[in-house]
């Protein structure tokens, strides 16, 4: 299955979104990264890096954020990675929990990446 | 200020979510209801009932959810309220994290509700 990477600024978020999707969308790999190292509101590179590696898979990965400063310390982990594995991992402009949704449910069924980011792009906002 | 109102399956997403828009625009009036009646993922409508009285503002109040339920239970305690109250609350159709950061920047700004609604239109999408 396609991996359903979630980060965001805050650490609640990411847990209660891994529940909510977990349970809309059971056995999905999800992988979540919130917060900064000291717990607080923020990014913490080290774990989004962290994250980015546990998640990979053969059938690639999608990444979900909150805000564009998460989006920016995911591309910057990616740039490290060799390029035939970065291919394989996404990172997309929708909404966090209702991407999260849609590509959870999506990736429930069994449905290749291209696919889930064909789905996605319907609700593509610029953040 | 208009009120800000979030309404989630999730009691962790609608709380981190408050922290972090409290964050980034300090001050304003945000109001929570996550979960269902056992501390678990639902719907409460005890709960939200009360959310959507405690947040009453002569400005307004903007409503944002995860999930169409949410929205339900939301129209549900909306109906009991007399009209000219109820005319002032709107339940948008906005992501849930995205939409309240929008929201609430505007709200510290001093908008009105149109102004806010307006906003919040060009991030819309069908739940």
């Amino acid at each position: 299955m396609v991996s359903l990477i979630l980060i965001s600024h805050s650490q609640k978020i990411v847990e209660g979104l891994k529940d909510l999707v977990g349970e809309m969308a059971k056995g999905i790999p999800i992988f979540v990264a919130g917060g900064n190292s000291e717990g607080g509101l923020g990014s913490n590179y080290e774990l989004i890096k962290d994250v980015i590696q546990q998640a990979q898979s053969p059938h690639g990965s999608v990444i979900l954020f909150d805000l564009g400063s998460s989006a920016m310390t995911a591309e910057t982990v990616l740039d490290e990675l060799d390029d035939a594995i970065k291919s394989n991992i996404k990172i997309v402009n929708a909404p966090l929990v209702e991407g999260a949704i849609v590509a959870a449910v999506e990736i429930r069924s069994g449905a290749s990446l291209e696919d889930i980011l064909a789905t996605l792009k319907d609700i593509e906002i610029i953040k």
